[in-house]
């Protein structure tokens, strides 16, 4: 079951450089691993922003959410979640 | 070369329903032939609307434009385009 | 796995009134089997609009997008889904 | 009579984390307490969001202001609240 | 209990005036009616648009719910209901 | 002559407590004077926010420029005016 | 007293010509009969829009709603109206 | 001196085709004439949007507004005028 | 050649009351100056917000933004600049 | 093959002024160099804000993104791209 998720990072101005550098990697470490098993499909940076949209392949919202609440960039990060379905045009 | 498309369908009310059906025929071919050459990679729709988004892998700005105008549907639709980089967390 | 659903309902200005009758009444029946059947949770109006919020529980994103493109007034309505996780502090 | 409430939380960056830890906890003893006595119907997550939905069943604007008001989190939240109404189309 | 609404009028180009005109006649007795059974406090005329905002006095939702939608205009009125509570500064 | 005015209250992160409540006594104050005079004709809570409606009887735009600057609390609120006129269904 | 108002016309498709044509006759002459008496300070078109920013010069709220709905294109404009007081910086 | 104006074009429902047609081919006209005498510096296509940017090089905000009132799809387009100055990092 | 401009200021949580005071009136010498020299024709105070609207007589763009940007309050404003044209029905 | 893109600068209240011409000069310098190997083709200042649109004339999506992203200022600027096509009635 797909959702389209976008995300934009906003880091709090008091935050040091080397929190940001340290939430950075747990996020990419975090991020891969779940690419690795399936349930993140695609990340694509937005041109020009520090946003990303993402779709993940999971078995239900609750699963969703978990999953987003536990990136460690969660606490910066805006998200909007759009459910999506199959596409009657679509050939795959 | 990857771009988000956001597409939202409205036919005018004054459209018979033949017109329109023979529209969304052509609209289905003209999808599905892009699909097969690769170009359009995917399509879901947004659950609840008459909507969907759409990613296209074209090799520039005015190739995108083309397809995106040559849908029969184009006149029908208000899209939103949103050009995609790799994102450094991105594993493929 | 519940959603949230707000519903705007407009219609066109040419539809006769009998037409929208009709549309209403099937309207009504398709609902209400809906929500005998369990999956049509709560529908309550939005004080002063033609609209309404509901709550729906179903297995899958494919399975509400077939639900409520299935409402006789769907090509009326403009929709907004919002996906629903359980709250930490919830008691049931 | 019921409402619906849409409820945003946002912690001022300066919150020392056990302070937040506090308010998080009296937050769910609130809430709980509250959907106890069955005024609290609903609170639903919003996938992706530190946001949430709650449904509540009161006697007047004036004792939903007063709950609402009296959570712990008040001032770290924007709350959106829509009455409702009963729904023609409404089994039960 | 008082509820702030902001109603917006608009008719439909096609509607004759002298449709338009029984309406609005329609409308002006029972908004007056409305007003001498003192649910309805005030209507203010917003300067510059074919718009109000009016004060309800009533004993819930539903109720106002049910006076809203039998307002004549009602179908081309655009409404937006905001429940108020007394404020702590008042000295009525 | 009537004003409607909503204002949204927002204090700063950094303000110390007992300045805080020494404005809202201030703002009290201030307020309760204004309603006995008879200028400051409303003033309502909207339920689940830090907001009011107001509403109120100058003479003049400058007056009610003076009035609203003059509140205690008015640098740390968000103020939205709104003219009115009589209606003509109003029976008053 | 003065008020900024922002008009945007939009005349509906079915209009024929000659009525568009007959309706702005009478509107430059309602126009310039209240630029001459004093009421309409300025009137100023907005550079690729169909529409301007004008200010009024009134003694009340009611005076300036009895001139704008008197405007023989006030059915087919959107109009803003903004409430001037005297600025601190202001030399006249 | 310098302006960006976005353009947005919308036909109405019922101009017949050849009408359409015949207005387009007089605006390509009209605005090749201004791009040869150099007052039309850029014009780009909004990639999926019946929609441009463009950069006109004129003299005064009248001679702007006279230029863009005067296009055969005028009456169609919805205009943003953005008005330019020299960029302190410009090295033109 | 006029503009509209409305600026709306806000000052940072943590400038201290005789920066803020100092400010204030170097900006309203400066202002003052403009006002004398007749390239500032209006300031006018938005009634009940920290804000105004001004109408600026210059030659150009860039002259209007060398302005703009020299007042004192220019980093702690937010302009939103329209420029203006000869209204056909003005009689000035 | 063109962007047009729409950068807003703000700076966190905290950052020494130092600090901010560092940044600034660093900026002038790398849009420059941009600017003279053709990939910037123009820059313009949004008058009234500390803003500017700029064009870009880069081979992909990427190539764009790395630039955005390696200006000084990023961190500071929200920025909006808008990917250009060729126009119909272009002439160049």
């Amino acid at each position: 079951m797909l959702y389209l998720v976008r995300m934009d990072v906003a880091f709090p101005e008091s935050m040091p450089a080397d929190e940001r550098d340290r939430l950075k990697a747990a996020e990419k470490e975090f991020s891969q691993a779940l690419q690795r098993d399936g349930r993140f499909r695609h990340i694509w940076r937005v041109v020009g922003e520090y946003a990303n949209y993402s779709v993940f392949d999971v078995a239900s919202n609750d699963e969703l959410h978990e999953i987003l609440s536990g990136f460690p960039l969660f606490p910066y990060m805006t998200m909007k979640v759009t459910p999506l379905a199959k596409h009657p045009n679509a050939i795959d």
